[in-house]
C-alpha cells in the first residue's frame, strides 16, 4: 500500500545495510519513479541492489570539499535527501538542504570522518551531546517555513522515542493515573514525573547467530561496523536523572547546552550496564552513547523556575549479537585499534531475534519493557535485503520519510517531537511481535552472593547499581 | 614408545575431556594391561572411549561418604590414582593414597562440590591459596617414603612451571647473565631476581572456533565447563611481586600461610588483564585464579632473614575460545548463575590453536614469551579424543605420571619441584611448535589515546597498568 505520492527527486547518501534495506520499503510504500532516485556512496556494496531496482548508483565518496556542488545539482525545493552514510557530516547536509529547500532525514548525527575519535577534541566535544547541541543550534538561523529535517530517526535513536510514549501511557494506566495522551512536551514530562519513572533504558538484546564463526581480526555485526566502532569509542553518555544521588567519580557535566546529560571519561564500548528484556531476562549491555539518551532525557525534563525538578536517567544498554561481543572484546584488547576486516552479517544469519525496546523503571509497578521482538526469519519474509536489526531501522526510516513528506515545513525536528501514533502505525507491520511486559527485576537481584559490592540498597534504580564495575 | 612398564592398577576418577584425552597417551607410552584400569565417573561421557580401549567403566559419582570404601578396594601399594574429576576433594584423595601407599596425580586442587562458591566461606577461604595451603599442610604428617602425590600437574597449573624455568634460562642468557641451570629452589629464585623479572603471566590465547554457534543459555568451552565456571567464580588471585608499589584498593592479603599471593574481592571471570602472546599480539585475558600463580611466586621468592626481598607478580591471563568469551559475558549478566546447558567443543572445532605459554617481563630485554602453539589439526593428528587445549594438558598428565612412577617416594610434590627438563622432553612431541619470542610490548602501549587513565608511567609492569578497569 502506498502512503504518499512523492514527485520530487530522492538522493540517498550511503548504501550499506540500512540504505539497501530501506529501498524495498520505499518503493513499496511511497509512489516514486525509480528513475528519480540517485544513490551516492563510497563503495560497491549494494550496486546489485541498485541495479535490481533500476536506481542510479554513484560510487564516489562525498567530501567536505565537493558535497555542496555535487548535492546542490541533485536537490531543490520538494526533493528529499536521505542520509544513511557514515563519515558525512549531518550538520553540513541539514544546512545544505535548508538552503536548497529539500527535505532531509538521517538516523544519526554523524561528524565528518574521524570526528568521533579526534584526539584534538576534548571528550566533551567528541560526545553526541555536543553533536546534538550543534545540530539544534542551527534552529537559531531558521526560517518560519524551513523544510523538514527529521534527524536521528532510525530505530534507536528514532523509534524508541515513540516506544517511550506508548510505554509511559501503559505505565500510567497500570499505576491508576490519568493516562490521557498529553498534548505537548510539558504534558509528557509531567506524566513521566507523576508516574515516578526514574530510569529509561533502551534495552536491546540481539540474539542473531550464524554458522560462520568470527575470525581473528574480523569485526562482525548485524549493522554498520564503522558506525558501531565510531560510537563505541565516543565517551559513554547518559541522560542524567534528578533522582541520582551522586555523579559517578568519572562522570562529567558539559559546560554548554541543555545540561540533560553527562558523560563518563571512558569509551562506551568499555562500560557494561545491567538491564532486562522479556525474552532474555537480565543481562549486561554496553553503555554506548546515542542521541536518544540525551533527547529523551531533555524532552522529559520538568523545570520549576528554570531549576530541574524532574528528569529520568536515560541510556542505551546494548547487547549486540554474540559475534559483536567478541569483536568488542578483541577491539578493547587492541586498545581500540579497529580490526582490519569487517563483516556485516546478512545472509549467513541462521537464527535469532533483535529484541529492542525501552525499559521504564522505578515507578510503582517496578519496571516495564515495551518494544519489538523481531526475528530474522520474519524480517526476511517481510522485506528483502534485511535482517532483524536493519528492518527495525528501515521501517522507522520509511515512517519518518512519510511523516516528513506529510509535514514538509517543520524545520529541524527530533523524534520526540513527532506524532508517535502515526509513526507506530506505519512501522508496526515490520516490527514482528510488539509487546509490553512488567517485571519485578531490579539491578540488585542476585548481587553480593559471593562478594560485597558498592551498592545502594535504598534505591535500586541508582546508576551506581546499574553500572557494572 | 613405552617410557615405563607399570604393573600396578590404575584408577582414573573423572572421564571428561582430560580423562578421555589422556587415555590414548597412557596406553601408547606406559606399558599397562588395560584390564587393570578402572574409570570412576559421574556421567556416561566417554563410555564409548572406555569400551574402545577395553577399560572398566563405573558411572557412579564418588561422595564424601563412600569414596574411602570404594577407592580403598581398588588401591594398594604400587597402584596409581589419577584424579581428573571435578567436585571430588583432591585433599581427601591424597590422604587416602598416602594411607594406601598408592601414587597420585591431579591437575587442580579441587574441593568437594560447591566449595568454590560456598557463601558461608570467606573469599580468602574460597581461594586457591587456601586450597594449596591445606594441601601442603598435609606434609606435616608425612612419612619419609610416602608415595608420590604430584599435584596440579596439567598444562596450567603444571607444564607452565617448567616453561618458566626454560624461559628464565633464555632470558638470563639474553641478558648476559650466567645461565647455568640452578641446582635448587634458592638458585632459581636468585636467577629470577638477578634477571630482574618483575612479572610472569601465564598468557594463553585459545583461537579454536567451530561452525556451530553458541546458543543462548549454553556455556561453550574447549575443556571442562564446570571446572572453568568454578574457578572463574573464585576470587581473582595473583602472586604478589615485591616491585608492586601499592596493593589494589580491592586487594587483600591472607592472614595465614606463605603470603606469596593476594586476592581481589571479585570473581576472576570479571577481571580482565592486559597481556601478550606472539601470534595474537596484545589482548585482554581474564585473571582466573590458578594454583601456579601462587606456587610459582612462592617458588621464586628470595628472602633475607625472613623478609621478602624479591618475588615476581604472577598470574593467569586467559583468553578462552571466543564462544567461551560470550559464555562468560552471559554468565556475568545472570549474576554468575551457571547456564543450564554446557557444550564441550571437540569434533565440531574447525580451526584454531591454543597458544599457551609464560610471559616473563620487566627484565632488561623487555618481555619474553615461551610456550606451545598447538593447532587443533596437529593435535588431532597426534592423538585421538583431543583438541588443542586438552592435548597440552594430557601430555603434561602423561609426563607427570611417568615422572611419579620413576620417582615413587617423594610425598606431595608441586610442579615447580620436578625436573623440568625430563617433563619437557616427555611433553614436547605433543606440543606443536614450542617457541620463545622477545617483545617490546608493554601494557602502556596505546594507552590514553582517547581518555586519560590512572596509569604509572614510571614502571610499565605495575599491576595497576596491567589491570583493565
Ligand atoms: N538510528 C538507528 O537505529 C541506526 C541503526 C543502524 C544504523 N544507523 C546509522 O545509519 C548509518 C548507516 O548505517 P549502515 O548500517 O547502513 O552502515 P554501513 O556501514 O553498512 O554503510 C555505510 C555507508 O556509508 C557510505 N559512506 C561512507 N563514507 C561515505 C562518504 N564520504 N560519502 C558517501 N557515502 C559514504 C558507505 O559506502 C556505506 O554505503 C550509520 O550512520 C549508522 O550509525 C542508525
Ligand atoms: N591443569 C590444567 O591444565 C587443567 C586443564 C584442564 C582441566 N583441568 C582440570 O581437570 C579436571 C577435569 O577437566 P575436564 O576438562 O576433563 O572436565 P570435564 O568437566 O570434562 O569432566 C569432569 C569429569 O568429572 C566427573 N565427575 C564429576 N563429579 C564426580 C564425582 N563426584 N565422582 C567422580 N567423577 C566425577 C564427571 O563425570 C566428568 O567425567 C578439572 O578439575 C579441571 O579443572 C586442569
Amino acid at each position: 500500500m502506498k502512503h504518499f505520492a512523492f514527485d520530487g527527486r530522492l538522493v540517498v547518501v550511503g548504501f550499506g545495510s540500512i540504505g539497501q534495506g530501506v529501498m524495498p520499503l520505499i518503493l513499496r510504500h511511497i509512489a516514486i519513479d525509480p528513475a528519480r532516485i540517485t544513490i551516492i556512496t563510497a563503495d560497491e556494496r549494494g550496486h546489485d541492489v541498485a541495479n535490481e531496482y533500476g536506481l542510479r548508483f554513484i560510487n564516489q565518496a562525498l567530501t567536505r570539499a565537493d558535497y555542496q556542488d555535487r548535492l546542490s545539482a541533485l536537490l531543490g525545493p520538494g526533493d528529499f535527501l536521505l542520509n544513511l552514510s557514515v563519515d558525512v557530516s549531518s550538520i553540513a547536509l541539514v544546512e545544505l538542504c535548508r538552503q536548497r529547500g529539500a527535505l532531509y532525514l538521517d538516523t544519526c548525527i554523524e561528524p565528518w570522518a574521524g570526528g568521533y575519535t579526534d584526539p584534538s577534541l576534548s571528550p566533551s566535544l567528541r560526545s553526541n551531546y555536543a553533536l546534538r547541541e550543534s545540530m539544534l543550534g542551527l534552529r537559531a538561523g531558521a526560517g518560519a517555513n524551513d523544510p523538514t529535517a527529521l534527524i536521528t530517526h532510525g530505530a534507536n535513536p528514532g523509534l524508541v522515542s515513540h516506544f517511550v510514549k506508548r510505554a509511559l501511557l501503559d505505565v500510567a494506566a497500570a499505576c491508576g493515573l490519568d493516562a490521557t495522551r498529553p498534548a505537548d512536551r510539558a504534558g509528557w514530562a509531567d506524566l513521566a514525573r507523576r508516574a515516578g519513572v526514574k530510569v529509561i533504558h533502551i534495552a536491546e538484546r540481539d540474539t542473531q547467530i550464524a554458522d560462520r564463526p568470527k575470525q581473528r581480526g574480523e569485526f562482525v555485526n548485524t549493522w554498520s561496523i564503522d558506525g558501531f566502532v565510531g560510537e563505541g569509542c565516543q565517551p559513554a553518555e547518559l541522560g542524567w536523572g534528578s533522582h541520582e544521588k551522586a555523579l559517578p567519580p568519572d562522570g562529567r557535566r558539559h559546560d554548554f547546552g541543555c545540561d540533560s546529560a553527562i558523560y563518563l571519561m571512558r569509551p562506551g564500548a568499555s562500560q557494561r550496564v545491567r538491564t532486562w528484556t522479556p525474552q532474555e531476562g537480565p543481562f549486561h549491555g554496553f553503555l554506548i552513547t546515542h542521541s536518544e539518551s540525551i533527547s529523551i532525557a531533555d524532552f522529559l525534563t520538568v523545570r520549576d523556575n528554570g531549576a530541574v525538578v524532574y528528569r529520568p536517567t536515560c541510556h542505551y544498554a546494548y547487547h549486540p549479537c554474540d559475534d559483536a561481543i567478541t569483536s568488542l572484546h578483541e577491539l578493547a584488547g587492541k586498545t581500540w585499534q579497529q580490526q582490519p576486516v569487517q563483516r556485516l552479517m546478512m545472509n549467513e544469519i541462521t537464527a535469532g531475534i533483535d529484541e529492542l525496546g525501552v525499559l521504564l523503571a522505578g515507578h510503582g509497578k517496578g519496571a516495564y519493557w515495551y518494544g519489538s521482538q523481531l526475528s530474522v526469519g520474519e524480517a526476511r519474509s517481510l522485506a528483502p535485503h534485511n535482517n532483524a536489526t536493519s528492518l527495525q531501522v528501515t521501517a522507522a526510516v520509511l515512517s519518518g520519510m512519510i511523516w516528513a513528506m506529510e509535514n514538509p515545513n517543520r524545520g529541524i525536528v527530533e523524534p520526540d517531537e513527532v506524532d508517535f501514533e502515526r509513526i507506530l502505525d506505519l512501522c508496526r507491520p515490520y516490527l514482528g511481535p510488539v509487546v509490553g511486559a512488567f517485571t519485578d527485576w531490579t539491578p540488585l537481584d542476585g548481587r553480593e552472593a559471593l562478594f560485597p559490592e558498592d551498592i545502594d540498597r535504598d534505591d535500586p534504580w541508582q546508576f551506581r547499581n546499574i553500572r557494572v564495575l
